[in-house]
C-alpha cells in the first residue's frame, strides 16, 4: 500500500521528501501525516478521467481547512453533509455556488445558514424537506436551486454498513416519489429543480450496480429538460491491502460516461482523493508475549482511527525503518480499555521494541474525522508535507487536557 | 428502562421533578440529561452491597467534571485509565490517593504525571511497565504502590467485543508471569506489590467467570502477605431494555463477597452508576416514508451515541409525549451519512410529527465520552438535574463551529 508518495529510501519511510520519523520526533506521536503531492495527483487523475465533470470533494472524508484550501485551488467544488462542513468549505475558500450541500438530516437552522450563505445545489433527501427548503427560500425571495436523491433501490457490491443505495436504506427518495414530485413542480414555486442525485454506496467494486442506478435516474428525468445534471455521488474504490484489485477510476469513467452523454455530471469523491495520502504513526510502548501471541501495545487506537473497531477495516502497518530482517506476527493494538481496540491482527512486521515507530497506512480517509476523546485522550496533530515535497508543518495542533475540558469549565 | 428518576407524570417525560421537554426547549437538541439523584442512588446500593470496599467510580465511563465531583464528594474514588482521566478526576476534587491509574498502554508521560500527582494506585498490565515505572519511581526516590493484572483467561457470559478476561485479549498478564513477577519483587525496590487486579470483561450476566476468576488470583496471591488487595474491576451490568434479566448488585455481591474475606477489595463501576441515570434527547426532523419503512429522521447519530453502530446496543427510545395512541413500527436514524447510522430498529412508537422530541435512555455510560465530530457535527451539551430534583444546570455547552476548527487555524 506504499505509492510514490509514501515510500522507502535507504529503509527509512518517507512521506514524499520527508522522513517520517523526522516528524515524529518534532511533533510526537500518534500523528496524521498526509501528502500534498499524492491527494493532489489523486484530484488531477480523477479530473482527467471526467474531463467535464464537476468535481466536488467530499469533506466527510477528511475536513482539515489547509488539505480543502489546497483542493479548493486545484479546481475542486466541495460536496458537504452538514453546515458545520460548509462553515470549513468557506473558510477554506470555496466559492458557495461550488458547494453541493447533501446530508440526510439537515435541520431548518442547517437549510436557512446554506441559503443565506448563497450555497450553489441543494440534495434533497425527502419530501418534507422538499417543502421546508421552498418556504424558507421563499421567506427569503430566493430560488433554490436543488438535485433529488434517487434510492435506486440497488444492491452494491460494498460491505453493508456503507451499501446506501438499498431499498430500505434511509437515504433518498423511491423513483415513485421523485416522478411525483416532478409532476408538482409548479407548488415548489420557490426551487429550482435541475439535477438528480444518485450515490449507492463507498468502496464499489464494480460499476454494474452504479449503472443500473443511472439508467434508473436517467428514466426518471428523461421527460423534463430542466433536469439536465446528474449527481452520480462518490464510491469510487481505494485499496487497503495489496491482494486488493480494484477497478482505477479510469475504468470507472468509462464505464460510467458513456451513459451520460448530454448531461451535466457532478462527481463527489472523497476517499478516492485522500485515503491513500495519508499515514497515522504510532510508537510501540509495550512488546507483551502471552500465550502464543506476541502484542505491541502502542500510542494510537480507535480513538485515533474506528475503522478497524466499526468496520472490521483493514489497514496496513508497516515499520519506519525497514532493514529487511525477518518478520514475524504481531498483534498491533491501541492503549484504550476495550478488546476490540486492534489495529492490526497478525501483522508481519520486524522485530519491534518500546520506542519503535509504526505507519498505519491508507488512513488519510474517515480517520482523523472520526476520532474521539474516549479515555480522555487528546485527539492528535495533522502533518501537512507541502507539494514541494520538501517543507512540511501542522495543519492542526494536538489538543490539550484543558481542551477536553474546556466546554465544561465555561 | 424508565426508573424513579427517569419517568412519566402526567404523559409526560420527566427527570426527577423536572419536565425534559422544558430541558429541550431551552438548550435545544440534541443533548445529554443526567439524573443526579439517580447515579448517586446507584452509588450508594454500591456501597450498601459492598459496605467495606472501596467503590472507584470509571472515568471511561461518563466524564463529566459535575458528575465525577458529585460521585467523589459522596465517597467514591476515581478508576482513571489514562492521564487525562487523572486531570478530570484531580479537578473534580478527588484526592489522588483514592486514584487507580490503571490503563493498558500507559506512556512514559502518563506514569511521570501519575507519579507526581502521588495517584494511589497503579495497576500494571505487563512486565515492561513494571520496569518502566520502577524506574521512573526511583528517579523521583518513591515506591509506587501496584497491583498486578490477572488475565485469568476465562470466556466472560458477554458481548465479544467487551470480554477482556480471555487468554487472547490484550489485557493483563498470565499466572506465570505474574507468579514471576512475584518472586522477583526484591528487583523492584520503587514498587510496593499490594494488589492484584482483575477485569473480565463489562456487562457480566452471571458471576460464574468473576469467581473463578477471583480463584485464580486468590491461588497466586496467597503466598506473599503484603497482597492484601483485591480489585475485581466492573462488569456489574445494567439492563438496556424491559426483557433483559441481569443480576441485581446485591446477588452480585453475596456470590463474590464470601471468597474475598480477609482481604481488601477494589470495585470499579462506572456503567452501573452512570447508565441509567442519562438519556439523550433528539428531535425529529422529517418523517419519511418508503417501501414499507417509516423512518423518523432524527438530530442525533452516530456521532453523539456510537453504541449501536459500534457494538450493536440496543437502547430504548421513547417519546416525550405520552398519550395513550396506537404505536406503529419506525426506524430511528440519524443524520450521518452512514448506513449504519440507525439509533433503533423496528422502535414502537406513537405517531410521530417533524418537532417531536425522543429520548434514548440508559445513554449516560459510553454515551457523551464516545462522541466525535464526523460530519463536521459539533458535540452536544450536557444537562445534570441537581439531586435536590428541582433545578438543572448545563455541565457542559454546546460546541460551536468556531470549536471544531480552532485547533487548525491556532
Amino acid at each position: 500500500m506504499l505509492n510514490t508518495s509514501i515510500h522507502y529510501e535507504n529503509g527509512r519511510l518517507f512521506c514524499d521528501g520527508v522522513a517520517v520519523a523526522e516528524i515524529a520526533a518534532q511533533v510526537g506521536t500518534p500523528a496524521y501525516i498526509y501528502s500534498g503531492t499524492r491527494f493532489l495527483s489523486n484530484l488531477r487523475r480523477i479530473q482527467a478521467a471526467f474531463p467535464t465533470a464537476h468535481i466536488h470533494y467530499s469533506a466527510k472524508a477528511n475536513g482539515n481547512l489547509a488539505i480543502m484550501k489546497m483542493l479548493v485551488n486545484a479546481g475542486a467544488g466541495i460536496d458537504a453533509v452538514s453546515a458545520g462542513e460548509i462553515h470549513r468549505a468557506l473558510i477554506a475558500g470555496a466559492q458557495p455556488e461550488n458547494i453541493v450541500f447533501a446530508g440526510v438530516g439537515k435541520t431548518g437552522q442547517e437549510l436557512y445558514y446554506a441559503l443565506s450563505r448563497g450555497v450553489g445545489w441543494f440534495n434533497i433527501e425527502n419530501v418534507e424537506e422538499c417543502r421546508l427548503l421552498n418556504s424558507m427560500a421563499g421567506a427569503a425571495q430566493m430560488v433554490a436551486r436543488v438535485a433529488l436523491r434517487l434510492n435506486p433501490d440497488v444492491a452494491a457490491n460494498t460491505h453493508r454498513h456503507i451499501a446506501t443505495g438499498h431499498g430500505k436504506a434511509k437515504f433518498g427518495m423511491s423513483t415513485e416519489t421523485i416522478r411525483d414530485l416532478l409532476t408538482r413542480q409548479g407548488e415548489f414555486s420557490n426551487l429550482s429543480f435541475e439535477g438528480i442525485h444518485i450515490h449507492i454506496g463507498s468502496q464499489l467494486h464494480d460499476t454494474t450496480a452504479t449503472q443500473a442506478a443511472i439508467r434508473a435516474a436517467l428514466d426518471v428525468i428523461q421527460p423534463y429538460p430542466t433536469m439536465r445534471t446528474v449527481d452520480i455521488g462518490g464510491g469510487l474504490p481505494v485499496a487497503y491491502s495489496a491482494d486488493e484489485i480494484v477497478p482505477d477510476v479510469e475504468a470507472f469513467a468509462a464505464s460510467i460516461l458513456p451513459l451520460l452523454e448530454g448531461y451535466e455530471v457532478i462527481l463527489e469523491p472523497g476517499r478516492a482523493i485522500i485515503a491513500d495520502a495519508g499515514m497515522l504513526i504510532t510508537r510501540v510502548q509495550y512488546i507483551k508475549e502471552q500465550g502464543e501471541a506476541k502484542f505491541a501495545i502502542v500510542d494510537a487506537g480507535m480513538t485515533e482511527l474506528i475503522r478497524p473497531a466499526l468496520y472490521e477495516a483493514h489497514h496496513e502497518i508497516v515499520p519506519l525503518v525497514e532493514q529487511g530482517l525477518p518478520r514475524e506476527s504481531v498483534q498491533v493494538v491501541g492503549p484504550v480499555c476495550e478488546t476490540t481496540d486492534v489495529l492490526g491482527r497478525d501483522v508481519a512486521l520486524p522485530p519491534l521494541a518500546a520506542g519503535d515507530c509504526l505507519a498505519v497506512l491508507t488512513a488519510g480517509a474517515y480517520g482523523m474525522v472520526m476520532a474521539s476523546n474516549y479515555n480522555a485522550r487528546p485527539r492528535p496533530p495533522e502533518v501537512l508535507v507541502d507539494p514541494n515535497g520538501k517543507s512540511w508543518y501542522l495543519v492542526r495542533r494536538r489538543e490539550t487536557w484543558d481542551d477536553l475540558v474546556a466546554p465544561e469549565l465555561a
